[in-house]
Parts: structure tokens; C-alpha cells; sequence
């Protein structure tokens, strides 16, 4: 971290940043990759003062708490702080366009915008990798665990791959552009539901498989092979259990494949699926047939269609 | 498979091939990577006929099998003219330098040249892939396991990817140049044995700490990151059990890493270790270090220093 002088804050400016929502763990890569996408994305908007605190609003329905030590943005905010030594205090307002609960990182989404708003009204003194750092504070406020796999390709864009926590090693695949249809069936799955239904042993041939996979999607990523990607998109340890918990899972994922996507999965913890696939026509398709499936399941849905989003949270505007 | 003419087969030539050493597993990759190594190789001498049936004989001191159903290169043969519809006969003879038992691949250098000799004097009617094929007879023969983690490289070159067994999905990964230094301690361990102590079930949280290791050391190489490739270097899954047959073992690991390898480990099932370096120096000082090693233990030890091998089996004369 670099010690710049204390003029590079930005008092009496506002900014505001995009945060795009996130799908972990794709498919086979669970608790280590990460894909940032263009839609959708909640807003964050902040200023700095000399009155230190953190004074959160919302300008949205969502009623979640503006304590900052309970709340996930203030939580990373105030991990950020003890690495300032000048006395500010930020107020924010967030929008959130994200649904909680919805597997598409909506807590990472907050975090990790308000860490990018913070660094950049601080004068740009901290790096990627520290803004991270910062932001899983509010995932272990959300979750109770410190991951990053949402939190990494919300702040740096694209696909990144969390090869280790401890210490933290994150590093970014290049990828060929691909469109994504999400479907965030209307139903409640709780990240930690969804992580005690995960058996803690698992079968060493089915890990072999697994990360014979896992590196099947490495590898067609950076070789922008998109039939490798597709033939890697498989997960044979935490989709068999999880996927359980999200009626039509099955449905959407065979008529999906069927319709020409890459293959998809889970997004997160659920209950959103996510599809992958090279033609905005096949994303389209897709979309009508996600939709079908949850109507005549009697579930309402939100579809979008939407890509991959290389550049991750962004300032929208600074005034 | 093509169905050329008869004509196409090269009979009364003779043709010698090389057919390098293979590191199977690459630390992480347990069953899915592979490497080809410069040096050592064998060499098999073949000519084709039209007197059916496959006369092996051996120009080393291994006394191994000469009856083709029992032998390596004999049973890949055996399943090889299952393709071919002409009335031929096969006389070679294999020259080991790979010692069987070493970890280095001797079985697969056996299997894979035989059959690669052989297409050549088909008049090259096979794919590389419905070469694996063939070989992996021979694997079967050598281990019970048809696994292809050191056929795939011996005959394509440079480091391979086994994605999948069934169906078989070969992924070949381009790196940056590498010097390998290996160590053979003279001492031995079955692939059988090695197999058998391992666990059938792993922690998830191994698990997941080995897929992002193997995702990690999958990117280092395309990314051609040597130091990502030596962060990924890690086995949290086979190697603490495995290397508690090969005595010397954490020695020449951890001496080899402070002398400046990227990393390294078992050679397949072992007892051979082999370490990365970005340096021919580096590798050279590590041989040394190899060779102390097993001195002081009073194990006797062979050691190579040499490359990958971006080839794989090659011919090295046609008359």
C-alpha cells in the first residue's frame, strides 16, 4: 500500500460505481472461479468527509440493515479503514438492482462497490488485490465464510481463478467473449442450506473427474475453445446434491443443452441457473425456455440475458 | 479411420523409433497430466510383413515378456491390427533404456512406439487419438489400468491433459521451456502398491484445494507464468501419501526448492522424483543435490537432466 499525502482525498465529491452481479463456482470450479456479468448490477453512491463514521442508506426495497458493522458494504469499509490513517467517514446510498438471495452475488456486489468507490475517493492508494481483501469482510457478514470467488470478478471483470485463500493468489483467465442467460426462479435457498447439504468427504475418482474438468474449462478459456468449455462444463460432486434444492434444475439445464448452450449450472449457491453460450440467438432461446419451464411449474421467475463483463464494477460518474 | 489402399504399407522397411520418458500426474494432475522429458527414451525397431502374428525380441538385460499378449508394446499391437483388414505380421525389437519401475513411463514408452512404428508402416491410417487407444491396451497390461496420463504425452509430446478416460477427451497444453532434473533412487515401488494405499475418499476442502492448484498450474503453463506454475506445484491429496515409499523423499524436495526449482515431485506412482527449473544452472545444481542426497542414504540413484520434450515419439530412421 502506497502512503500518498492526504490531499489525494477527494472531499466534497460523489461517485458513483456500478457493481455487476457474479456467478461462482461455474460448474465444476466450486469455491475457486468466478464470472463477472454485464446485467445485472446494483449502484453505489459515495462521498467522503472529515466526520469519521459510516452512514449507509437505501434506495431500494430490500430493508437490509444500515448498521455498517452488520450491513456487507460496511462491513468492507470498515476493514478498509484501518488501512487509512486520515480521519474520514463515507456516506453511501445503495440501489440494489441484485436480489439478495439470489446466488448472483449480491452481497459480493456491495462489498466490493463500495470498496472500489472508497479507493478511488481516497486517491487510488490501495490495490486490486487489497480491495479484495477488504470486501470479503462483508461475505463473512453474508455468509460467515471469507470467499472471494464472487468478490475477485466483481472487482477485476471477466473470469478470475481463486487458487488459494490462504494466502490469497487470484489470478484472471482471458476468455472468448460468450453470452449468458441467468434464470432466478422466485424461491429462497440459503447459502448456508446449501453448504451443510454438501457431504465433507467426497470420492477420489469423482475428484479426479472433477478436476479433470476443472482444468478442461482452464484450459478452453484461455485456448477460447468453446467445444472444450462446453465438454468441461461438468460437475459431478456439489450440482448431483445441491441441485436438489431448485425445482425445473434438470428441465432448464437438458432443454438448455438441447438449444445449443455451452452448458451452465448453478449459479453460486442457487437458486439462479446460469447458461453459457457462443450466439446471442441461442442465449435468446434459451431465455424463453427458461422462462416456460418455471411458468408451467407455477414459479415466477426473472430471466437475463446478458454477456460477460470484462471490466467489472466501474465508476459510472464522479461529480 | 481411413481405409487406404494395401499398397500404402511400407513392406521390407524397417523403422526405428525414439520413445521418450513421461512424468505422469505433475504433482496436482494426479491421473489427468502428463509430460514428455527429452531423455531417457527407448528404442523399438520394427518391419512389417505379410506373415501375421507379432515376434518380439529384446536388446536390453529385462527379461521381459516376449509373448505379445503379455507384453506392453505386444497387447497394444494385438488391439492396433484389430483396425487393419489387411493379412499383416509385425518383427520388432525394443531396446529399454526407461527402466520398468522407474516412474518414468517405461511401460507406456514400450506401448506407444510400437504402436507409432507401426501406423507408419500402415502408411499412417491413425489418428494420434486411435494411437492412445491402442497403447492403452498395453497400459492395461502393465498395471491392470487403462490410464493414459503417460501414453498421451509419449506420443503427442510436451504436457497433455486426460480430461476424460471415458469417452477419451486428450487436451495438449502448450508451456514455456522447462528443465526437468529427475532422480531415479534405485529402489522399488509398484504402481499396484502405490495405487492401494491411497484413500477412496478425500476431504472436499483437499479437494477444492487441489482443483485450484491444478487450475492454477493449467493457467501457469498457457499463460506461460513460471511463477504461477511453481505456486501451483502442490499435492495436498496423493503425494503426502505416496512419498512414505520413496525414503529421501522431503529432502530432495525441499533442497531442490531452496536451490530455485519451481517445484516438482513423484514421478507417477514413483520411486523417480523429478523438479521443474526455468534455468539449465538451476537444474544442474539440483542433480547434484539429487545425487547427495541418496549418497548419504546409501541408495544408489540415476539421474537425468534434460527438457520437456515438445515431440513426443519420434522417428528416427526409415530404411
Amino acid at each position: 500500500m502506497n502512503q500518498p499525502e492526504q490531499s489525494s482525498i477527494l472531499y466534497g465529491r460523489k461517485i458513483t460505481v456500478e457493481c455487476p452481479a457474479t456467478v461462482a463456482n461455474l460448474v465444476c470450479g466450486f469455491d475457486i472461479l468466478g464470472m463477472a456479468l454485464k446485467d445485472p448490477q446494483d449502484l453505489i453512491e459515495m462521498s467522503v468527509s472529515d466526520q469519521p463514521g459510516i452512514r449507509i442508506s437505501h434506495a431500494d426495497g430490500y430493508d437490509l440493515p444500515t448498521d455498517p458493522a452488520q450491513n456487507v458494504a460496511g462491513a468492507a469499509l470498515l476493514d478498509l479503514m484501518q488501512g487509512v490513517e486520515e480521519s474520514v467517514g463515507f456516506d453511501l446510498t445503495i440501489t440494489k438492482l441484485i436480489k439478495p438471495g439470489s446466488g448472483l452475488g449480491s452481497s459480493a456486489a456491495s462489498s466490493a462497490g463500495a470498496v472500489v468507490a472508497a479507493n478511488q475517493l481516497l486517491g487510488n492508494r490501495f490495490s486490486q488485490k487489497d480491495l479484495v481483501r477488504f470486501a470479503m469482510a462483508g461475505e463473512k457478514v453474508a455468509s460467515g465464510v471469507k470467499h472471494a470467488d464472487n468478490i475477485a470478478p466483481c472487482i477485476m471483470g471477466g473470469i478470475t481463478l481463486i487458487r488459494s485463500i490462504f494466502p490469497l493468489d487470484i489470478i484472471q483467465l482471458s476468455a472468448p467473449p460468450m453470452y449468458v442467460t441467468v434464470v432466478h426462479p422466485q424461491i429462497e435457498v440459503r447459502t448456508s442450506d446449501a453448504r451443510q447439504i454438501l457431504r465433507k468427504e467426497v470420492l477420489l475418482k469423482d475428484a479426479i473427474r472433477q478436476w479433470g474438468n476443472i482444468a478442461g474449462l482452464v484450459a478452453g478459456f484461455l485456448q477460447k475453445d468453446y467445444d472444450l468449455i462446453g465438454r468441461s462444463l461438468e460437475d459431478v460432486i456439489i450440482e448431483p446434491v445441491r441441485s436438489i434444492l431448485i425445482p425445473g434444475f434438470d428441465e432448464v439445464k437438458k432443454a438448455s443443452r438441447e438449444a445449443g448452450a455451452l452448458g451452465g449450472g448453478i449459479s453460486g449457491s442457487g437458486p439462479s441457473i446460469f447458461m453459457l453460450s457462443r450466439e446471442a440467438a441461442t442465449a435468446q432461446n434459451i431465455s424463453v425456455i427458461m422462462k416456460d419451464v418455471y411458468d408451467s411449474l407455477g414459479i415466477d421467475s426473472k430471466i437475463y440475458v446478458t454477456t460477460l463483463n470484462n471490466e467489472g464494477a466501474t465508476i459510472r460518474n464522479l461529480t
